[in-house]
């Protein structure tokens, strides 16, 4: 079997970690530069990554996620935070990235390109801008997700939790981000009863349309 | 270097397919596969993966994709479409296939998970579920381009299409399914000038925060 495909065979929603196992700083580092280079919608990057080590906070953030244990449990604890909006700053953010990238000596070249996101940006209301923006994190969890699954490293994706809470918690409001996925990583326990239960997915058949 | 961050740097969204490049059968069942494997919340599923190999099928979609050039020249097309509801018989169609596949004697043991389910559905309004299936699509994606990239299969992942036009060439809006995301998947042509262009993305230091 493939490999990557037998790792995402093996990967599932993790409910008991081992506490005592924790994942290397270069472990950590591996997974935080996948998400950095995960791909987005023009490539703007609507996101900041949120890394909690701190066990106070964690044992807070845990009281406004339905009190699941994974949140202290696992060895790291990762939110993919949106950001709520985006304006001419953000582009021209990423703008200036490109030409410092690409060493670009003028950002002539660069106008249509700016001009075709700020369009798409100005023709969506802020609720839409704020969704499109959540979209393209749950990307970032696929790819961290599958990078996990190909490290032997354990995960749990979590939507159930509160927001609010979180972006106050986190400061992420002032910075007008919003939390909407967290990602305990680490490794499972041997007592974890859901790791040995035969995947449930729908089969090829139902799921694959051929036209 | 880890070899999935290689595999991360090395894709790049194509703008420029080799036409004579063809994916394997073989290898086009693993990108399925994997895209099966997806998680979703809940272990829903709330999609479809469309396969587009008939030729006039993909010149008419170009047609309602800003005419762009991949739709037609990738060796393969995937379209990730997702439901536009989610209803009781949805989570009953899991929960049947969850009792399969594990063989569970009876479905007792399942009806607090159903009902959480049913609980969470019930609570959103149809736009919100509209939505929030259309999130769990950018999942499969990220899981999807990071598989094609650790098997050094190009892609270009694609939001600016006719979703409307698409749901009607492809008849997915008689299935209650609306198309999210196009991928064109094959191999890069030596001509594409983007393939060799410095990956633009902001600092670790910028994208990530420590609490």
């Amino acid at each position: 079997m493939n490999s990557i495909i037998k790792a995402l065979e093996t990967r599932y929603a993790t409910k008991k970690f081992d506490t005592n196992k924790k994942l290397s700083p270069a472990d950590m580092d591996i997974l935080l530069e996948a998400l950095r280079l995960t791909p987005s919608s023009f490539g703007l990057q609507p996101w900041k990554f949120i890394q909690v080590t701190t066990p106070e906070v964690r044992t807070e953030l845990q009281a406004n996620s339905r009190g699941q244990a994974q949140i202290t449990e696992a060895s790291d604890l990762i939110i993919i935070a949106a950001k709520t909006n985006l304006q001419e700053n953000d582009v021209e953010e990423y703008i200036q990235d490109i030409i410092t990238t690409r060493a670009i000596g003028n950002a002539e070249g660069l106008a249509g390109y700016k001009k075709m996101m700020l369009d798409t940006i100005g023709a969506r209301t802020p609720e839409q801008i704020k969704w499109w923006n959540q979209k393209q994190a749950y990307i970032a969890m696929g790819v961290l997700l599958t990078v996990c699954a190909s490290m032997g490293i354990d995960a749990c994706p979590m939507e159930g939790f509160d927001a609010s809470k979180y972006d106050e918690i986190l400061w992420l409001d002032k910075l007008e981000l919003t939390a909407t996925l967290v990602i305990p990583v680490g490794y499972r326990s041997s007592e974890d009863k859901d790791a040995s239960m035969a995947k449930v997915r729908f089969s090829v058949e139902k799921l694959v349309i051929k036209k």
